[in-house]
């Protein structure tokens, strides 16, 4: 099942960062933009194989911003196809960032593209605004063919508080929706004690995030915001158990930007390139473990003192 | 202005039907499906096609759901941009029903790919659970470019209440929404006293519909739900002025399913077909037109009562 995937894989390479791939073109490098020319759905995939192949034995999953490949066209929706299925290749999860929600039928539909369809993604990304019935044909592909959502509760940007704050009787929306979310996952617990049902809980907000890892404590959390959101290890350190699982967390910006710190980041090569994004992924990932272990030190004195 | 362009259509063709075009291969008669053999894609515009020439004089929109299209791949998405095109080409007005909602970097790129880019809508449909920032980007398109947009506020489905009508202080969670859309509508009303900046509000809650049209006064609402999920001609009336305008209302598998009342559906031709479309599509006018028309004669009894 998804959960138990996304744990062992977490635990394998001691490390809870997902690789976001959300090719902006004008954040790739000059070394792989010249090659391909005009081939646009080539040299975003080549910038994300670039990508992957620098970080692959390090990270769990790569999560994938489907609205960017939207921008460009069908060879974008080409490339973000075949970067899915290089990073399986390469022994990572797929998450697609659809954010989808719609009517039942429809939302088969969706579900049916996304996870069994010509985009073959192991978990995708859902807005809940229509209710259970939007979500349901997701929740039989997870029991039944061992596929993951990623329901949004709290999300990361600065307006999410419009609706997702607003007081539902003594609670906040959000935490109605986690009870929610919560519920609709209890049925699909995996040997970790984790649902394949997740929850996205933006890293840029840590309160929200505390409280939210208690309403759901057999929720994964996926935690956007990290990096370039302004998001750090200790916004995220709440999210995880004392084994360091059931959460992970994404960049994309700071990950595939990490070469703009270069002196002259258009002359970087393509080996270059995957070194700075490696370097990055390494003190992401020392970042946040280091964070969930001095928070559970910082715990222990609580305790003593 | 997208409002004045969708006002003057309606009037000019005594009709606020809409052509919803959700292209499941099932329904696709088989005078069309065995012309194309293998190409789905091909098979798909056909079909749409077909749909289009039988009440391009009718209809003053289609609405294409995309999810459809990315449930066939790379070659639905072809067809979703080819149909889209062929409306546009016939002088009809492109709804996309997408749905979209995300952080305002990634609508930015939503906004790029489905109203200026690889897809060209003249509106879309938004999901607002993330807030005004990621409705924003859509309304520079509205007021820069004459793009429009439809913001979901109360949806046609069963479980729609989930969240939607949670209680939100004295008032539903849509009733909030409304207001909301109202706001980010204010400053982009055309000529007939509409906003390019829509709702979505689902036929099959004629009581809930009543309320938002008092509260989004001048906010064009898009009524999905008429015909297959069950909604008629007396659940939309509230939606229109007293011109008739105001409002759109969608029909896709009562129009595209026409044919399968004839006595022998696998047999009808393409002209059957189109003959089958265009009957309920007249019907389905009659049915809303002749709805307001009784509305405002109920409506005068009222007052002399």
């Amino acid at each position: 099942m998804f959960a138990d995937r996304l744990m062992e894989s977490i635990k394998k390479k001691g490390n809870p960062s997902v690789l976001g791939l959300d090719p902006r073109p004008g954040m790739i490098p000059r070394c792989i933009r010249d090659v391909h020319g005009e081939d646009l759905g080539r040299t975003v995939f080549e910038f994300n194989k670039a990508l992957i192949d620098s970080v692959a034995d390090l990270v769990p999953a790569v999560k994938l911003q489907i609205a960017f490949y939207e921008a460009l066209g069908l060879e974008g929706l080409r490339a973000y196809r075949e970067t899915a299925d290089y990073a399986k290749e390469r022994g990572l999860l797929v998450i697609g960032d659809i954010k989808r929600g719609d009517i039942s039928s429809t939302a088969e539909a969706y579900r049916d593209a996304h996870l069994f369809g010509h985009f073959r993604c192991d978990a995708v990304t859902l807005n809940p605004f229509l209710g259970y019935d939007s979500v349901e044909p997701f929740l039989k592909a997870c029991s039944r063919d061992g596929k993951g959502v990623f329901i949004l509760v709290k999300t990361s940007n600065p307006s999410s508080g419009d609706l997702q704050n607003l007081k539902v009787g003594d609670e906040y929306l959000y935490q109605y929706l986690a009870g929610k979310v919560a519920e609709w996952g209890r049925d699909l617990l995996g040997k970790y004690g984790y649902s394949s049902v997740g929850a996205v809980v933006g890293a840029t907000y840590p309160g929200e995030l505390k409280v939210l890892r208690r309403v759901m404590s057999h929720t994964p959390l996926l935690l956007p915001g990290y990096g370039a959101q302004g998001a750090g290890g200790s916004d995220v350190a709440a999210a995880f158990d004392d084994k360091g699982l059931g959460a992970v967390v994404n960049s994309s910006r700071a990950l595939a930007g990490a070469y703009l710190r270069a002196e002259k980041p258009e002359c970087v090569t393509v080996e270059e390139f995957k070194k700075y994004t490696r370097d990055e992924a390494l003190r992401m990932r020392d970042d946040i473990t280091d964070a969930i272990k001095n928070r559970d030190i910082n715990m222990q004195g609580e305790c003593q003192s």
